[in-house]
């Protein structure tokens, strides 16, 4: 007797992340590694007030079964987001809701990825798309992301010997680094993809989270017809309800549709008509203020921290908005070695090295600011300079 | 510029039953082919109730994300549902709570099949199933079932000739045909089954929902080692949650939640606590009783419009719980073309042709009777059987 699991599955290593998490979900940790939103910001009233509305206004039909593309009503919502928020123009259409914007990440692997495609990615890039693209067996092709945006001349080079199916970006305060392209960059890697036959994934959690400089334009402007955009209510309204979306071209948006039925025949209805809701009575705009405020105190208080504990050749981004910041020890440091250390004295964070599809033992690690108190910053960050002291 | 699919879906049609759902939501149809629980069950004053107590309870943390595995307290409730209907040990650790039972299916075929891999299956067929592994390229290896259950000596030439990697089943009023396997038959498949390397996939949406006759066993009670489960909330509960779950062995469930975490990361919390609520305050029991009820009323409705109006020669399944029944015309008529002929006349079903992995033209259909009301299942079998008179 045996029993034999696909290719796919089978070269997939646990999750380091996970067991990460696991550690640190202990009280006694202090964890700058998960990358919760803060439970104290959750607009629950009021998500409680839209819940018990829909059940008024919809009825028993609210537990019925749905659509694939989505409830219609939350999909013109977010339509007209994107028009007050980019100034773009994106069709109700074109949206498809997912099961949180990951679902979107295995949608997109699931018609676009043959064995051995390639997928251009930031280095580092956001784990989830790696775990994601990674189950359908993509050749990952990295593109260094660093203060300002992607390397153009290196991802020249990546399309020059190779065409990858896609190339996945996270152009505002990336996960995990914190970093934004600039406008300039967005032109230049635009520039580079036009002509190709390579679709742009623009994955953008956290740009409504902005705590200072300006707004930056979406990729959708620059190239729009290569452009997929992927969204979620995760960080901004909720994420136990997993509600993401994708915007594509209609002849992709044809094939996530059959994709998405077969997967899992939609998308929670209920919690669709929930936010739906909770947008037309609440002020988002409002709501996001009070996160932005709590978050970009938080920051500081991190960043003070590391300025006043931290040696002063460590390296780090001070982000103008999201959740995470990303420090680059001295080269030949691993962070790898710096968490074992750490975690011995009660204090976690994500080393870097599972944001790399092919390199370990590097000398970056992700913090993320925006689920601890200040004093549990101050005291983190202490500890963890001292470690770092240590390995130096 | 050229944009290219995988080749996981570029082949994958577009989906006839999708299609005839779209036409038969027009109201002026009457329209069998759907597969709703009929709205006017579902326990929504309840709903709401578990809803309002999960937010004084749980507070803003059931906003928050959660574990891939699922809310435990769910989990435990199913676990104890499997011990008093079928008198089954089915571990909390082996459930994982998926988006419907279909992404059970899409994960399935994500960690078990390679392209070309073959996966046994019942003939009819769940067009869920056969979507779900037909998007990983799967090689269909068909047996027949019929009255009683699967054709053993089928299925045992079917190992002789290949070796599948699952074989699926709906043993319990199966979607499409209604068919429910004996006892005798299960004990007879599971020993065809024992010393192979085949997983058995017991999809098990509607065993709860019986009219009539005694619950039949579980294969995991035959062949614990092989057994794979699909269970829902989808026909007893609540559709639009989206909440299924798989029960599989421990080397399994490891896979299932590396796929479960690229997938989606976790299933809707918010839901989970909700339907863990709704168990707890009321008994499922009595609520299932009001559905089993109305069910069998319809389904006699039907049964008995069809022996009024149908030509003699036309056989038709007659389940003992379930949504549907089967109907079989004489050999050489194909149901598509009396499709075509009463959707002119404002009568929808759905064709035999998609349950089947490779064969069109068949002469069987099904009938949904759980989603129309008396005066409409007799209008509609009524106008019906004037077609089916024209073809002969």
């Amino acid at each position: 007797m045996y029993f034999m699991f696909s290719n796919r599955i089978s070269d997939v290593p646990k999750s380091f992340i996970r067991e990460i998490l696991k550690v640190s979900a202990d009280p006694s940790i202090i964890s700058f590694a998960g990358g919760l939103p803060n439970r104290d910001l959750f607009p629950v009233e009021n998500i409680k007030d839209a819940t018990n509305k829909v059940f008024d206004i919809v009825g028993p039909d609210v537990l019925q079964y749905s659509n694939s593309e989505g409830y219609k009503g939350l999909r013109e919502q977010i339509a007209k987001r994107y028009k007050s928020f980019y100034g773009i123009d994106v069709s109700t259409k074109n949206i498809l809701i997912t099961n949180g914007s990951q679902q979107g990440l295995d949608l997109l692997g699931k018609i676009f990825l043959n064995e051995g495609d390639s997928v251009a990615i930031e280095e580092p890039g956001y784990l989830g798309a790696i775990q994601a693209f990674g189950v359908y067996k993509a050749n990952f092709l990295p593109v260094t992301v660093s203060e300002g945006g992607m390397d153009v001349e290196e991802l020249k080079s990546v399309l020059q010997n190779n065409e990858p199916k896609m190339i996945y970006t996270v152009p505002n305060f990336q996960n995990p680094s914190g970093i934004t392209y600039t406008n300039e960059n967005r032109k230049d890697v635009a520039e580079v993809l036009k002509g190709s036959g390579v679709y742009l994934i623009e994955d953008n959690p956290y740009a409504e989270l902005r705590f200072s400089g300006s707004n930056k334009k979406s990729f959708m402007e620059f190239l729009p017809e290569h452009t997929i955009l992927l969204g979620t209510v995760s960080k901004t309204i909720v994420p136990s309800f997993r509600l993401g979306w994708i915007v594509a071209p209609d002849i992709v948006m044809e094939k996530l549709l059959v994709a998405k039925q077969a997967a899992d025949l939609h998308t929670n209805y209920f919690c669709q008509r929930i936010v739906d809701q909770f947008l037309i009575d609440y002020s988002l705009d409002e709501h996001i203020e009070k996160i932005k405020k709590m978050y970009l105190s938080k920051k500081q208080n991190m960043v003070n921290a590391i300025k006043k504990y931290f040696p002063e050749e460590i390296e780090f981004t001070d982000p103008e908005g999201g959740m995470f910041l990303w420090v680059t020890l001295p080269k030949g440091i691993s962070s790898m070695d710096l968490f074992d250390m750490a975690i011995k004295k009660n204090v976690a964070f994500v080393p870097g090295d599972p944001f790399y599809t092919n390199k370990t033992g590097v000398n970056t690690f992700r913090l993320n600011y925006t689920n601890s108190d200040a004093d549990t910053i101050d005291k983190g960050i202490k500890i963890l300079s001292e470690c770092i002291r240590d390995i130096l």
